[in-house]
């Protein structure tokens, strides 16, 4: 199969190996002059809104997919008009907005951190009053790895914090958004962070990974642990099915949840092959990669469990000394082979281990060569 | 890095993912249209004997390896003269000859099959009168798959089986090679045949894969199956090591061996990344492609356990329905992308398992399914 994909960063390269090895060829749409997966297929240079090459797209590939959600509306409907979009444009239409995505996870049933709608100043000011407590401001749309947030003290303790003032610091959040619409959410106080990265073929069937824990630094993911058997697993795969099942949606999707007093509260949801998952990816029977592609050709879907104990870091910014990392047993190193720069995702590490100790161990070692985001 | 590999094959495709992976870049040099390796790098379409091409390899790129062992012996040197070629021309020499590679095993004190060099007809008759018994005669070079070899019957029992009478016989064999300089081995009743592969680091450590069992058809490797355990397991290792210490040999190489009366006897060795291994992707630790990759850059050797029971089929002539395939537990498909032809490898798949029973009763329901070479 010719399989097209919107974006070419590391998680198109991801997918474009795995689908390399199952035979199929690819071509990636991306404006970058030379994004991470023109080293896997042809590379169709291009803005993401750019008619011309959205149809070459759709006409020439036999199925398109994604690896970067925040593709315009109109090109979603564009190739959905001439081809297969997997997710197809609905999907999206939820994920890209986190007013929709909020009303549809609420519809669900599904709890959410309370929340307003904010287009003004005022709004927040009146958000933060209505709230209570510390709250975040998100852009309703384009944010990712902590950018377009800006968080709003809680008033009752702002002038102790030396905040400035509530209706200054509203304003002043306003302006750091660029006046965009938005969303203030209350700021949760959460035991931890964790995700689950599921998959749904086109004929309804449908899989789930291990539930993750995630460890943020300065906005940007740092190290994903899975281990099997988290008393959430089963709440968080409900919801995973739910919200394939209500959007009709094929491949793979990811949802990030904050646990709150032993509960699960969704925080966002991505549309596509996930950060959180690259675990899978030699530490999983079946890659979450070699899962999209299965499930979007129509293939039956693999086994989604763990070979053992397995955590993922990230490597940002700067890339560690490999053979330092691959000293340490179980690892495995992937390099996007992107130019370095700061809060950049340049490349991943994942270290298995038969046991939780050992595997603590090893992430001791690692944690020792490798810097955080933001270090 | 930017790594040069000899060979555009299936194993240069399944070399250059584990690299791309890793953040390096190829270049593969093939006289082919489109070689399945294509796909992952750049491809420098040339005779393995074009000097400039050669030139090109070792100048632009940080290191030559290969996935492909009938290199000219003088190109191989070409390139081992300006840059680092691994494994190292003179491995190469000793794999590529069978007489050489004869000597070599019988020199390290390992046991090969009993065996006559073979210049003419003469010595072919003689040869056979030597050896006693069946044998089977095979070019002294290029030979692979079963290509380049005849079997000729037990002069004893020749008349019997309505043989051609023995220097008939023989002179027909001499005219099906050619005449090409050639090896008279006898054949060998062997229980059954196992291939080790082993990898050494360019710092002298060595991995070894566990021991797995194979099966021809039609002089195509039909069926692997991983085992750990393996009572000859430690001789096999032994012999690999000793192998490569005594070449100075950096990468993955191969050895096959007959187990005749419960004792190893090498049938040849392959310098490079081997169809017997192929179960290593999806169902060891690290793969044999990552370790080469890992090997000829210099960086620490990954783990070669298995991770659970696993097996591999190779997929001959025509491609099955890979949803039949998919449909099986614990299966990973394997299309090199190549046109069908009766014979010519297309892809593979490998079956993990948690247990031997589970293990054989997938690999019933695949082998359903897929059918062996020459079916």
């Amino acid at each position: 199969m010719h399989i097209g994909v919107i974006g070419g960063g590391q998680l198109g390269q991801m997918l474009g190996l795995a689908g390399v090895a199952m035979g199929h060829r690819f071509t990636f749409l991306d404006p970058a002059m030379e994004p991470p997966a023109a080293s896997v297929g042809r590379h169709l240079r291009a803005e993401f809104d750019d008619a011309e090459a959205l149809e070459r797209l759709a006409v020439e590939c036999d199925l398109v997919t994604l690896e970067f959600e925040n593709v315009p509306q109109a090109s979603a409907e564009r190739i959905a008009a001439r081809n297969c979009l997997m997710p197809n444009p609905q999907a999206l239409a939820v994920a890209q907005d986190r007013v929709e995505e909020k009303q549809f996870f609420e519809g669900l049933g599904l709890s959410v951190a309370p929340w307003v709608q904010v287009d003004s100043v005022r709004d927040i000011v009146q958000g933060v009053a209505h709230l209570g407590g510390a709250s975040i401001l998100k852009t309703r749309r384009f944010g990712y790895d902590g950018k377009g947030q800006v968080r709003l003290a809680d008033p009752a303790h702002a002038a102790h914090e030396g905040g400035p003032g509530n209706p200054g610091e509203a304003a002043s959040a306003w302006e750091a958004l660029a006046g965009a619409p938005a969303v203030l959410e209350k700021l949760q106080h959460f035991e931890r962070e964790v995700s689950i990265v599921a998959v749904r073929g086109r004929n309804g069937e449908a899989r789930v990974y291990p539930l993750v824990t995630n460890e943020h630094r300065h906005g940007i993911l740092w190290q994903t642990t899975a281990h099997t058997g988290d008393p959430l697993q089963a709440d968080a795969e409900r919801a995973a099915r739910l919200v394939m099942e209500k959007l009709d949606y094929v491949g793979v999707l990811a949802i990030e949840f904050f646990v709150v007093d032993g509960r699960l509260v969704i925080n966002e949801m991505a549309p596509r092959v996930h950060n959180s998952g690259h675990w899978s990816l030699g530490g999983a029977r079946t890659s979450q990669f070699e899962n999209h592609i299965r499930a979007v050709i129509g293939w039956p879907l693999g086994e989604t469990d763990p070979i053992g104990e397995v955590a993922m870091l990230n490597l940002v910014g700067t890339l560690p000394d490999p053979a330092a990392v691959l000293a340490v047993p179980g690892t495995q190193w992937h390099d996007y082979g992107k130019t370095p720069r700061p809060g950049r995702k340049l490349g991943h590490v994942t270290v298995t281990a038969p046991d939780r100790t050992a595997l603590e161990s090893r992430l001791d070692r690692l944690r020792a060569v490798i810097r955080p985001p933001g270090a």
